[in-house]
């Protein structure tokens, strides 16, 4: 009846997940939503300068001043680009929609770190994609893993891991980029959390070091400004920007142009620094606080890093068990936890987990934890 | 090196077309952009009552609020259905791409008017869908064309067609229904014009009277608020409804939330329904227009039928002209026009084009058609 595709569709657990921690009365580690007071909320300052054009259809690439916005942040953070090169998009998830339009097909064979973002693997599977294992270390992915590997595209997110929270180094992204320009592999760069770094900025971009490999870097302001805006941006290798644009607009002509224009005003005027600037603080003591409480309650059945930067804890249970059962009991419990298997490229019973610390609430995450704690014993 | 679906996007000469025609100095009868003055610009008294809690991620199908005007409006509008039924997107194109990868891979055969909305059959393409050729008189599609017909979706768009504004009779619809319950084919519906009625209201939708084949009906807020708010919905058999929603949380979670904040108080407080009685008078009065000017200029050179609704008329030139060449001939005058051509489910050279009423100003409109006229000659 339908395309097969659709056959790949994953399950409903995560979505089931996410719906029942949203529930009243559930504490939410599950999710990697902002915290409500970290959000950007524009203000009737904002809202009052929105040019008058954007209520007409709008350019696909984007609104020409928010490229020239994105641009210039990108060359300052080690990418050398132009305003030509960006491509605004629907946040990060339609940036991994485009992408796997533009390389993935039945069979396609990805390399990806394990785990990784269980949104990308979603939307690699349903285009037919398949994940090529691969050799790693704590670092994240080895430039020998490169060698004879049959993959036509990494997706990589070297900065702040979701679900690890791991940071590749500077040497190591050295090396990688250049197995990559070695392989031609072309590099699919996701970098959400790159501006959450709670002890030491980030090395520059793996696609800031290509010569030769075709690259996509991607980022995105749901993070650092608000989800809602449903706004990130892509930057590429020129050769990939007319079938990209083309891709973006079969997808939907081009993206809100509401949204558009709000961040690029908040750009220009330097508010999203002076955002970045308050919300690092928050995160930074809520990253703490967790970090003690697992310590003090978890310290004997997991084992874990403490992040430098994103939203997650990511940790490694002790005993052999399975955190989708783990997962189950907790939320009947009032607990939601994301279990380890989700990020799986090839799903297995993992006695790994994820916790988010961004959105629960100071006593949330300790009652949270504590609970965590209990249902282990 | 990319997937082989980039292959069959269409060459950019729609693009290029639309390009052109927005370089000052051009006339453009080319797109299907609302004129300047009809664009719904949300005020600073709509702006400061956006709720407080859109900058948060938000659901997948839309805001509760959204789909609960939506579908009281769809049930005025013959349509048996529920809020729950509702999903929200970012426009028709959004609609498109997310029922074509529910509905279409290689080889899938689809039914579709001859023109019909190119944007629908470039993303049918991209999916690789294949056309069916059909029987068809100045009504629309028969239902005598199903009988055989090894299509497993139906793309209609039977309300003030683009780019023919043709508009299927009641019994016509009725008739179609029963055919499409009889085969059990999928009938997608799009509806964007549907508001835009000049002379008498639009007979009720093709959907609204099935009782067993599946199907989607869509709307937009482009053609009666505004294109830059990116907004529109589908409304669906219930059976649908899961794997649709879990397509759009692939494709970019869920759409931007100041847009459905905005629209949702606009349908509540009933500013759409003054909105539309504002342009409908413009839009007429310039379809009244253009209609005078071609009978002056063209008259012997073309024919057409006066547009009930929409935005669109679409000539037959009397001589066997190339219209893809009148293209390129009127752009270099400063003219854009659309060739019938690119409408065509299997494109072949075409006396027919398709001239946009809407954005041109009256005095372009008449210096357009003069123009056209000249290059005729």
């Amino acid at each position: 009846m339908f395309a097969t595709r659709i056959n790949r569709l994953t399950s409903s657990l995560v979505r089931d997940i996410l719906a029942a921690a949203s529930l009243p009365g559930i504490i939410s580690f599950a999710g990697g939503l902002p915290a409500s007071e970290a959000l950007f909320k524009a203000d009737q300052n904002v809202l009052s300068q929105l040019p008058d054009d954007i209520w007409q259809y709008g350019q696909t690439e984007g609104e020409p001043a928010l490229r020239q916005q994105v641009a210039l942040r990108a060359k300052a953070m080690g990418i050398d680009c132009t305003a030509a090169q960006v491509l605004i998009v629907n946040g990060s998830q339609q940036g991994i929609d485009l992408v796997s339009k533009l390389m993935v097909s039945e069979g396609t064979r990805i390399l990806t770190e394990s785990p990784t973002y269980l949104a990308a693997l979603q939307v690699f599977r349903l285009f037919g994609g398949e994940f090529v294992g691969t050799q790693q270390d704590e670092q994240g992915i080895l430039p020998e893993a490169l060698a004879g590997c049959d993959a036509r595209l990494a997706y990589l997110v070297p900065t702040f891991q979701n679900p690890t929270g791991r940071c590749y180094s500077k040497e190591r992204r050295q090396a990688l980029a250049e197995a990559f320009d070695r392989h031609s592999m072309l590099v699919f760069e996701d970098d959400p959390y790159r501006d959450l770094a709670f002890d030491s900025p980030a090395p520059e971009p793996i696609v800031s070091q290509l010569n030769k490999a075709l690259w996509v870097y991607q980022g995105s302001f749901s993070k650092t400004l608000a989800p809602g805006l449903r706004l990130g941006y892509l930057i590429m290798h020129p050769e990939l920007m007319l079938p990209l644009t083309r891709l973006k607009q079969a997808a939907d002509l081009h993206s809100n142009r509401l949204s558009q224009a709000i961040v690029a005003q908040v750009l220009a005027d330097g508010s999203l620094d002076r955002h970045v600037s308050r919300i690092l603080p928050l995160y930074r003591q809520k990253r703490d606080f967790m970090h003690a409480c697992l310590q003090r309650h978890l310290a004997d059945k997991a084992h874990w890093e403490k992040p430098v930067g994103g939203l997650f804890f990511w940790l490694t249970l002790h005993a052999q068990q399975d955190t989708m059962l783990l997962m189950r009991t907790a939320l009947a419990a009032g607990l939601a936890i994301m279990p380890g298997a989700a990020f799986d490229p090839v799903p297995q019973p993992s006695a790994t987990l994820r916790l988010n610390f961004s959105h629960a609430s100071m006593a949330q995450i300790e009652q949270g934890v504590c609970l965590l704690a209990k249902l282990l014993d």
